[in-house]
């Protein structure tokens, strides 16, 4: 009847089908207004089903008004039901690319998976579920767990020297969530931002999406030149003081100073996004620029590149004045952090795991850099310039004479080799095209070397 | 020296305290540009420490431009360095206020947690940490882990007989971060968002923040009235129609393809929000309005409220027309979901734990209703009406005659009952005033009729 073919081997119930080919024929004018259903027995029949499934579809059909029925009478189709059916857009669907398999992949910002401890890791995930109280499966505000909150504090303490209280301290979904929920936050003042250039190009898109204007104040080797600042009354300022982001210096004491007095002077924040200064190869890790300002510096932190990218934990300390803003609009935002990898993270903080992980992987990094090193010595001798502090997981590398820019970058891959030029970094191209990133952290000194002879290989192909 | 105390106590080494003692001497200009510090020796004896701890601190001072150094020469404090100490804001910093604990509480939206099968989560969560492939702790993309798609949609087809591809559903942090995302993806359709009223006025929130009209459509007690639908070109429209939130109403097919029919003509996405259909109690669940163009409908899709609300994972079925944009958003406003969970999910609906939960909560959820029905039959008889779809976790009652505003909702916490007038869910004010929502999912059948009575007393004394 009306074509009607019930499939006996699908996971629908057949009462799902049959209200399915009804609906469908109904929407589609087959089965008009005003016209009664067949009987639940005829309808059974010609379709070898009972009438129990008749009965549940049309009871379904009822139910989301595509018939009516009325005591004693038959049930009969619903008007206004017609509705063209359009063919699928044919549109694109997003087609993940492939991602390629590199010969020499010295990507930034990842960090060694392999070494992180996976095992101590489960067995403590075990326990946190287990103890878990219940209460932690349902909503407990956007805060983050006061536990996990009360070990970072404690952690900063013993590795920073920063002194901050756990009721500053708000966990988010990593640093990107971060840097999403400040543009959100500082949206109203005036939607400029000044940016280190280069900068993490990747970090700012969210506030390019949100419309804001970048403005970019050059680096140098000693970091953000603090000389000419000037900006909008309100302006943020977004800047990686331990390490910066791609160059690598240490943000000079003057600087800092003259960064604080420019943001106190122009009602602006400073957001200081310290991604990898856990990582300090010569010496101790470099002070946070938030101890010369808690009320003028929005501190990041994340577990990305200590622990493991996909954890997905990062913290801010804020500022008081931002505080209910900011759990405001996380709760409308993305509620809060999921509750285990806290309390998971928590222990681990609290066992010190964390920081033997850290000393264990700085031991490890400190050689793989010394490896990069020497291999680039080796295959490129006086013709090359290091940048930045012994620190972190990658190397930003001048090559004097040589120009680096996103048609090499492009070229590189399709040699399956990845290597990120400066300029790909920079907001106003031109000003850093002899510089090349290496990452190193997640390589093993083999494929370093490797890595660096094939991209000699290449440049020198490619007459560089 | 210049009083510096070094605490042998403390968790901070004590190089790091004297290089924070003299820094913070530098910056409140007691020791002056220019001057030279103390030998390392001199400062050593002083101190009571070694000459190694003093020579540590003054390297930290020089990387981080507190003071210079010069081949056979002292080290000079560094110029430039002056900053105001200023004492911390005495702002308000964010105060949680304690959560009352209620004596009666038919708060919406909360499963019970008690019932959640732990054991067999944790186990599956032990398993999927031990079987998990090195790269998903990395950075795996935004869309989701393959199989959780896969594994979600299996189960919509079983379930609600939606044919949906894994390439179409696109995992979120919950169904909040869904809408936050949509509203930055739609930001440049005209900045208006047509609504259910009643809706769910915490979930529109984000669209509110970021400057959104709510341009409010009535609800009767068939769900939105899809007769005088008008708006911008280009407008998305908020629903709920497999169970009106808060009202209950099933959107029966005629409206459906009413607002399929406006979308096309308008040029506007519909967003679908089925945040509870799993939970019916007479019949199927109803159809996802999505099937009927998955062209024009996103549909939200959660497991906050089968499994528990702090797990953080929901999703999305998108258009592919917006599928890129979407990706490239999400990626730059938090990455990815952490994968354990994702993992966890899967094998939890592959096993089908999941199916059988929702069998066993909808058993459980049905009784509970009734035992509110009867308790609301016994406190007021003939004197009032319920509103909606035998569905859910909550229940509309409307109190005909009565007036349930916030003054009410705010008396009611004082006297620690906790109970909505669905007043709080209206952006039109003074249409709904004699209903209160009661959520009942949560609560034992003890708790729900001693909670009546209650709530019936404090009706009592407030003259209603």
């Amino acid at each position: 009847m009306w074509g009607i073919h019930l499939n006996r081997e699908s996971e629908i119930p057949l009462k799902r089908q049959l209200y399915q080919s009804l609906s469908e024929r109904i929407m589609a004018g087959i089965l008009k207004a005003g016209e009664s259903l067949p009987s639940t027995r005829a309808l059974a029949q010609e379709l070898n089903v009972s009438r129990n499934t008749v009965n549940e579809a049309y009871d379904m059909l009822v139910t989301e008004g595509y018939a009516e029925t009325r005591q004693g009478a038959a049930t009969r189709i619903a008007g206004g039901l017609v509705l063209d059916k359009r063919p699928q857009s044919k549109a694109q669907r997003l087609e993940t690319p492939p991602i390629p398999s590199f010969l020499a992949d010295f990507r930034t910002g990842q960090p060694d998976l392999r070494q992180f401890p996976r095992y101590a890791w489960q067995r403590l995930s075990h326990q946190a579920l287990g103890e878990m109280p219940v209460d932690l499966l349902g909503y407990t505000g956007p805060q983050g767990l006061p536990r996990l909150r009360r070990e970072i504090a404690a952690w900063l303490m013993r590795s920073k020297g920063l002194v901050v209280k756990p009721e500053d301290i708000f966990i988010t979904a990593g640093a990107t969530q971060a840097l999403h929920l400040i543009a959100d936050l500082l949206y109203d003042n005036g939607k400029e931002i000044l940016v280190e250039d280069p900068c993490n190009i990747e970090m700012i898109q969210t506030f390019i999406g949100k419309g804001y204007a970048v403005k970019p104040v050059p680096v140098d080797e000693y970091g953000l030149q603090t000389d000419g600042l000037a900006a909008k009354y309100g302006s943020p300022v977004y800047v990686t003081p331990s390490h910066q982001f791609p160059l690598g210096a240490i943000l000079p004491a003057a600087r800092r100073a003259a960064l604080i007095r420019f943001a106190r002077h122009n009602g602006s924040f400073v957001i200081e996004d310290d991604y990898d200064s856990e990582f300090r190869y010569v010496g101790e890790p470099a002070s946070p620029l938030y101890a010369m300002d808690p009320d003028r510096v929005i501190y990041i932190g994340t577990f990305s590149k200590v622990l493991f990218p996909a954890l997905r934990i990062g913290y801010v300390i804020l500022p008081r004045e931002l505080q209910s803003a900011w759990s405001r609009l996380r709760t409308y935002t993305d509620v809060q952090n999921p509750p285990f990898e806290q309390a998971v993270l928590a222990q681990f903080l609290h066992t010190r795991k964390f920081d033997r992980h850290i000393v264990k992987m700085s031991k490890l990094y400190r050689e793989r850099r010394q490896v990069l090193l020497d291999s680039l010595q080796a295959g490129f001798g006086e013709k090359l310039r290091t940048w930045g502090d012994a620190a972190g997981l990658h190397l930003a590398v001048e090559f004097p004479g040589q120009t680096f820019d996103e048609h090499f970058r492009q070229e590189a891959r399709r040699n399956r080799i990845r290597v990120t030029p400066v300029e790909y970094h920079c907001v106003r191209k031109g000003r850093h095209n002899s510089k090349l990133l290496f990452g190193y952290g997640h390589l093993e000194p083999d494929q370093i070397r490797e890595g660096i002879l094939l991209l000699k290989a290449f440049l020198h192909e490619n007459g560089k």
